[in-house]
């Protein structure tokens, strides 16, 4: 049933001095070298793990389902060195380095990840893949099966026949990764706000595979809140005439559906500190006063526009909205008690958080290292500082490297 | 050039024993006065504001201008006990009372405003009208001069050609409705959000007829955030086909884009504890799994667009819009420095606000408070407390009853 589609290939750790010397920044080099912070520096070969039949919690099938998947680092003769790292929302499977020879590292969290970093690709044998139902369905580099993917009982893309797939969807489709691999044990599980979902749920589902499990700006609920701020980000693809039900390959995409929900994601994603420390209130063009002409914006709602305009680009409106649903249905465990959910879990937790995150409330993640901890395990939650919010879980990690070196280390 | 449209009738405080009476609620009665509790119980009277002629800030003429507007108490012979109310984004005048004879208090600040309590009808002759480009322009009790009003040189609405209007246009409508009443002092100026820059602005514009001044929940300046999310609640109007650039009046108006952009403007005034403590993962329909559904809805996302659908019946997108940019444009003193537009505020202050605050950053009221105090002028900043956030200085304004007592009886 299950087959990898391509060779993986083994990558070992090479020191980054040749490009360095190559460009002739020895200096650059050397005080990379002396703190350790090397990023990892192969070039990433995104690979690809099919299925020819994959059967969803809610019972639908699913034929030749295929996901894109990375590693960093080499897996050991015990196969026992493993840390799988799982996407948030708009993310890719590319959690470290780049795909290209003489690219610079492109990976959400190469603060973190290298020879010698917290997730030390000397020791570890990292691996990452992209989810079902990936928002950038459409960019180069992922591979992901949703309703932009053609069904193969019709010849036709899914659109909104594809099945609702939940966290626990994902979290399987990744065990037959691993199993690909002859991997059962992680070592450590870590991944960031959806991801986070998928770490919980794995760990909540087989809590003897988790060693330990480190949650990043999530919890163990989609709670009210969440639910509707997640509605909100569905809401303007469904108002785009384009988007048509969701039946649209063959015409126009929902485009300025997509681009204004990616705005709202990245707008709730931050935090008013950003904002305001980032923009001021120039107007988007000189000539063009936002007192005097009613379509007149300011600089800072075109830089959004325009991010979310290259975002939208490679992502898929039908694929947004089913993200929308994976999260929205989650509860650890996935029954109705977040309690019972939660206190399945074994693996010792190291829990990041920030307490200006608007997307997952800071007491609903309190709440979640409560449950966990009166489960019976242990519980670190420490809070990352930045003027980011959520995303401060992402693009600030690095000041969690101590802490996770040592909670990896233990 | 200004005429008032009705006859100002004087409204004097009755006490409430009659209609309780009458329902044999004496205890309620005896409980209700022991605490001086009253709402203000007169039937509340809407006149209409007119002038012939209005010039914008930004040199624009609108002809024919009305704002509806309503009072609490009696206009002393000094004509000095006035209290100015300025209503918020989706607000209208009606701060106190109920425009039925047996009709429940609907005003926002019921809890405030009436004999003996704080805002004291008894003492203070308290107006409020409202703000050009109202929200709910197809409200039976609101007049407002806005895009959905005929444009007297063509006959047809304004639409997109009405000009931006601004906050400090806002303030000197007000100000010309008290002109009309022989007011040139005001013993304060109390208003919420939108209100609130409408009260700074004044204070700015006009020291010395502002004695006293109660911004709640707002700042001197709409921030970076502040634009952007405002910028966010415009957005699903214009992408709803029907708005077609505002161009509306003769078809279908824009009402699945207005309750989207509605559904926003209730989440981002609101806080996660209150989604939290108010809803739970109740689906909206018993039958309707939305693990098994694209389309099915949790409870707490149907509350919303009920909740946006009934607002939307009553307003109208392009006011929105406009409303959007008149807080948008939003810098105390209508300069560039912040400092210089607060520093003109010779009025002592009373700033009321709460820390869980999605729409005015927390940080930019604090610094507001400091910049006026800097000025020279003496501030008192309150935090107020409760689940709503940003609301809370509406729902929840009755925690500072004893301090606005205080403050306004100085």
């Amino acid at each position: 049933m299950i087959t990898l589609h391509t060779q993986r290939q083994a990558q070992r750790y090479v020191p980054a001095v040749r490009p360095l010397l190559a460009t002739g920044l020895l200096f650059a080099y050397c005080a990379v070298f002396a703190t350790s912070s090397l990023a990892w520096d192969e070039v990433v070969e995104k690979q690809v793990f099919e299925m020819e039949e994959f059967t969803t919690q809610g019972g639908e099938t699913i034929e030749d389902l295929a996901v894109g998947w990375e590693a960093y680092g080499t897996l050991n003769d015990a196969r026992d060195n493993v840390i799988l790292i799982t996407h948030f929302f708009s993310g890719t499977s590319n959690a470290a380095g780049s795909y290209s020879e003489d690219g610079e590292p492109t990976g959400y969290w190469d603060a973190i990840i290298g020879p010698g970093k917290a997730l030390d690709t000397d020791k570890y044998y990292i691996i990452s893949s992209d989810t079902l139902v990936n928002l950038n369905a459409h960019a180069a580099n992922v591979t992901t099966t949703g309703p932009a993917s053609i069904n193969p009982q019709t010849g036709e893309p899914w659109g909104l026949d594809f099945p609702v797939v939940t966290i626990r969807d994902f979290v399987e489709v990744q065990k037959a990764l691993l199993e690909s691999q002859d991997i059962d044990q992680l070592h450590a599980f870590m991944g960031a706000s959806m991801g986070a979902l998928q770490a919980i749920e794995w760990a909540t589902a087989y809590p003897q595979q988790v060693e330990r499990l480190i949650p990043v700006i999530g919890s163990g609920v989609a709670d009210p809140w969440l639910l509707a701020t997640l509605s909100s980000w569905a809401a303007p693809i469904r108002l785009d005439p384009n988007w048509n039900e969701g039946d649209y390959y063959e015409g126009e995409p929902p485009l300025d559906g997509l681009k204004e929900a990616l705005k709202l994601v990245t707008l709730n994603a931050n935090h008013w500190e950003w904002a305001n420390q980032t923009f001021d209130r120039s107007w988007a063009e000189e000539d063009a006063d936002p007192a005097e002409d009613i379509n007149a914006r300011y600089a800072i709602e075109k830089t959004l526009d325009d991010i979310a305009a290259a975002r939208a680009e490679q992502a898929d409106a039908n694929h947004l909205l089913y993200l929308v649903k994976a999260n929205q249905t989650f509860i650890a465990g996935h029954g109705d008690s977040l309690e019972e959910g939660l206190a399945a879990i074994t693996a010792p937790t190291l829990m990041l958080y920030s307490e200006n995150d608007l997307v997952f409330s800071p007491s609903g993640v309190r709440r979640t290292a409560e449950l966990i901890e009166a489960g019976g395990a242990e519980v670190e939650l420490q809070t990352l500082e930045g003027n980011r919010g959520h995303l401060d879980g992402v693009v600030a990690i690095e000041q969690a490297e101590a802490q996770l070196r040592d909670f990896l280390g233990r």
